[in-house]
């Protein structure tokens, strides 16, 4: 079993309302020292393999086609 | 400034039907040896202040009042 984490996050440029929605509601709890927030995604996965890199190689495949758009957003994997 | 990246993931035990779905998701799509998939949320903070340790803790209230929910979720705070 590999362990494996994706991470997704919006490119440069992209607009990020949620991100900024967070920033306001921290402002109004009272963290006054916030500059940006900007908000991504996780994917744990697990693999049924023990083959290190066919599971980066087969992770990555899976982050271009499925987890992440492209269009819009970066991602990395780290095996765990 | 300081940059910070909050981690939250899911505690163990809670279940995470939008992961199900990207597990059935990624079996559709010829992916064959995914086990699970479990989805988190970072969140990556930008803070107007240069000391380290004020940061942290203040990202951590952040974290604990807002970003993550207790009763179901874990969060990490990473420094960058």
């Amino acid at each position: 079993m590999i362990k494996a984490r994706v991470t997704v996050t919006l490119k440069n440029g992209v607009l990020d309302p949620q991100g900024k929605a967070i920033e306001h509601a921290l402002g109004g709890l009272g963290f006054s020292g916030v500059d940006s927030v900007r908000q991504g995604k996780i994917f744990d996965v697990v693999l049924a393999t023990s083959d290190r890199k066919e599971a980066e190689a087969e992770i990555k495949a899976m982050a271009a086609k499925l987890l992440a758009n492209s269009v819009i957003e970066d991602f990395s994997v780290e095996v765990i």
